[in-house]
């Protein structure tokens, strides 16, 4: 349906930011970077200076050669690029210029069986292999951090075909390399859509998302990736794993479930058949004021309750409904949205109206949200440039859990600035997306971060939250991961098994 | 909320059938046994010849003695009860007295630590420990069939409490033991439900339905236990893993999903949190006519694909629709339901009967077909007695692949009559459920079912179907379980890892 990238295609990198998100002439500049100042200005301390953006650094020499007939690149540009993800902490010592392990080789994996000869030249040359998508990982889940030995970064982009397209059962299958816009493009000619939109959408990929077990659009119902997905194609040391491409099956524990979010420590996600759906034709929305806290998150959870299943269903608290969608009330605010490719949707909305208004609501404007959202990783990257700390991190936890988790939250990091939206919610509770702003020292940025970050984790995992919904473990979240010992048992003997010389990501999940 | 069963309660299994299927006094008899000869005689030769009830047969002496202050078993009722499960196969057997490997010892866990305890105890005899729930396996899920050793069954019927309830997150934790009437009663009293109905539903375990992935009540969206399932306590010889309790996750690959469908192999399920909800006040159905199948099932795709959501969406084909749903046209017949605690949902069946307009349905009538569904495993027990060779199976294929699937399935088992339900269906697919009738030869009937299921499972796999989609892999279903290499090559290196000694379930999964 669409053909994958040819050799001589432009390098999908050429244009992207090295050091930070997305395009480079994206970046926030001129009057946006002023609005920027104002708002952040307004509640955090801010010096005025803004950061040059850096210039590729030299490297060190690649360890590795390319091997014939490999289609790779040794280039500093290209190795800089994928050196680190897109957290916080990778942009700051990217602007710092401070790139300590990066890849010796990029490896272009064109098919299946080229992923497969570059696991076996990592075996042969005792490299790391660690599979690249989009690259948007926000928790190092891209940079290798152990022992000294040669690294090679495998990047997936040109595995970016839609090979096949079932519409009767509403299923396409795509290479893993492809991002979320190339198989949305590939898809709308059809009638069709994923509506996988997770923030990263625009840069993140079907294999990214598989692994890492991304969140999307939807806030209720089928939130993860792990649910639109009817079967995965896995290369592994010890071969390739492909599952039956089923829409259910009870056939023992569920083989594409052990690869949902493995990481890249199992083995490469190479396609996969993904469940899509027609593009809604039937819309209705609205936002709602709470001018208490509690009682928005009351409403949430009556509506989290009700089988209405809101495609949209995001609490803004007031700073984050301040700074994300312009309110000025000091409320919070509830965006709601429903759609359909079948029905009309008003009535749903309706009743979740009404159910905001039993709980103390009352209408809203919420519009500015979605442009917010999108824009948010190169405000961010402003920000950055600006010196301040300015960070995200995720948990889900049970309703009656959420208040006091919400409160050890604001106290751990405190005196920092933190604002919090529910991004998804279930009928046991929802998941918390907390942003945090803090006055940067200069050259301390990395470790004020840590420090932050160390003891949010601990107070969430203390209230009974996860230590992710949807960013995944990475190597920055291993102190946290704590999965059942039997599990971790588990675990190490299937990464024993399948990865026998440990190539595979090494680090990431703690493996 | 509800104690567990305590020392000198009523054996549980004293009014069960040994033999066959539920309570011995349900047993088919009497005019009830008349009609069903006339049915099932309209379309199949029947001798007239009833079998008798059989008495409990003498067993070998057990291998093994109980351990002090265990509460245990020997006799012959109590292990032959528990040598079989509730297959056609396992029934006919019953009926002639072949019990070839009946359980050594029945041990009635009291707790988790009273379960390693029963693994220790295998280890140090050298005895298989198979964990019995309800004992409705219909897969040979409880039977050990492999080199002579003894045999422990780990009945965990005496560990049914309940033991919280979360109303604020709508969840619940119970003991693995309990049984689905003693689960919905303790939920009752507050207006909550699960809301999970297998056909096996009153004999059937928490434990049982976690370890195999049942599927359960509702006919589209979270059709099995394993999306209604929190966070599951396992017992293995390797230690206790115990989930966290969260609404969703993105740390690594998700822990429960490696023990659901275990099916025993990997530990013993204890307990678990399962997500509740609250009791639906509004409900409406219809049943619709199709004078062609093919219509039937372009318009249940239609409403799978609609995103209505209905409780209740199963299509039965003409000679189903005739004997289960008391139908005479020769039609098919699609069964709708709607239900919620929150709002009315005659809109949703409204747009759902217009859906099947659009592809030449009709109303129609099928009360009847709840009571036939809850009654059947007894009726399948009476045509047992009469000689009939009966049983069911199941698959889950793409929306594509059914009709191919549907014919091939029909010219495998044929000259027998087997006749067709969608039990469940999804956006990419439907659920097929066969039930086969065939006229037995008086002591060959196993080897009879035996080829037949040979037949219709290669058919199955052939025409892109999985095995099981809801009744598990068991034993029975082995030579046709067939997972990617690599994730066999990881589920081997888990069981040698939690159960080094090989004591849980042996050949279940082929483990």
């Amino acid at each position: 349906l669409s053909p994958p990238r040819r050799l001589g295609d432009p390098d999908p990198v050429r244009e992207r930011s090295w050091w930070g998100w997305g395009w480079a002439d994206q970046a926030v500049t001129g009057p946006e970077l002023d609005a920027l100042v104002g708002r952040v200005g307004a509640f955090l301390p801010l010096s005025g200076e803004v950061a040059q953006v850096p210039a590729v650094p030299t490297l060190p020499a690649s360890r590795l050669s390319v091997p014939p007939g490999v289609t790779a690149r040794t280039d500093d540009a290209a190795r800089a690029a994928r050196t680190h993800g897109k957290a916080y902490r990778d942009v700051v010592r990217n602007l710092r210029g401070e790139l300590d392990h990066p890849p010796d080789l990029v490896w272009f994996a064109r098919d299946a069986a080229d992923v497969a000869r570059a696991l076996e030249f990592a075996e042969a040359t005792g490299a790391a292999l660690i599979p690249y998508g989009g690259g948007t990982s926000v928790v190092g889940g891209l940079e290798y951090r152990g022992p000294d030995r040669p690294v090679i970064t495998l990047d997936l982009s040109m595995m970016d075909a839609v090979l096949e397209l079932d519409e009767e059962s509403l299923a396409v299958r795509a290479q893993a390399g492809i991002l979320g816009p190339a198989l949305e493009e590939a898809l709308r000619p059809r009638g069709l859509t994923l509506r996988h939109f997770p923030q990263s959408f625009e840069f993140s990929s079907v294999g990214g998302w598989l692994a890492t077990r991304a969140g999307g659009h939807f806030a209720t119902g089928y939130t993860h990736i792990d649910d639109l997905v009817e079967s995965i194609e896995l290369v592994s040391p010890a071969g390739v794993a492909t599952s039956e491409r089923v829409p259910a099956s009870g056939a023992g524990p569920a083989p594409d479930r052990l690869w949902l979010g493995s990481e890249g420590a199992l083995g490469v996600i190479t396609s996969a058949w993904l469940r899509v759906r027609r593009r809604p034709t039937f819309k209705a929305g609205a936002a709602v004021a709470f001018g208490s806290y509690s009682d928005g998150v009351a409403a949430t959870r009556a509506i989290a309750q009700s089988g209405l299943g809101p495609a949209n269903c995001r609490l803004l608290d007031p700073l984050e409904a301040m700074l994300g969608a312009g309110a000025t009330d000091g409320g919070s605010r509830l965006v709601l949205g429903f759609e359909s490719a079948d029905h009309p949707v008003e009535a749903a909305l309706g009743r979740a109206v009404e159910l905001c208004r039993d709980h103390g609501g009352t209408p809203a404007d919420a519009a500015q949200w979605r442009g917010t959202f999108m824009r948010a990783p190169y405000l961010r990257d402003g920000l950055v440039r600006l010196g301040v700390v300015v960070e995200t991190f995720e948990t889900a936890c049970t309703w009656s859990a959420f208040e006091a988790l919400h409160a050890a939250v604001l106290e751990a990091v405190s005196p920092a600035v933190v604002t919090c939206r529910l991004t998804h919610v279930y009928p046991d509770g929802p998941a918390p997306y907390f942003t945090v702003y803090a006055a940067g020292r200069p050259g301390a940025e990395v470790e004020l971060w840590d420090g932050i970050k160390a003891r949010a984790s601990a107070a969430l995992l203390a209230a009974g939250g996860t230590i992710t919904h949807h960013h995944a473990v990475g190597r920055d979240h291993v102190p946290w991961y704590r999965p059942p010992g039997p599990f971790v048992a588990a675990l190490r003997a299937v990464k024993a098994t399948l990865d026998p010389h440990g190539v595979l990501n090494p680090g990431v999940l703690g493996l």
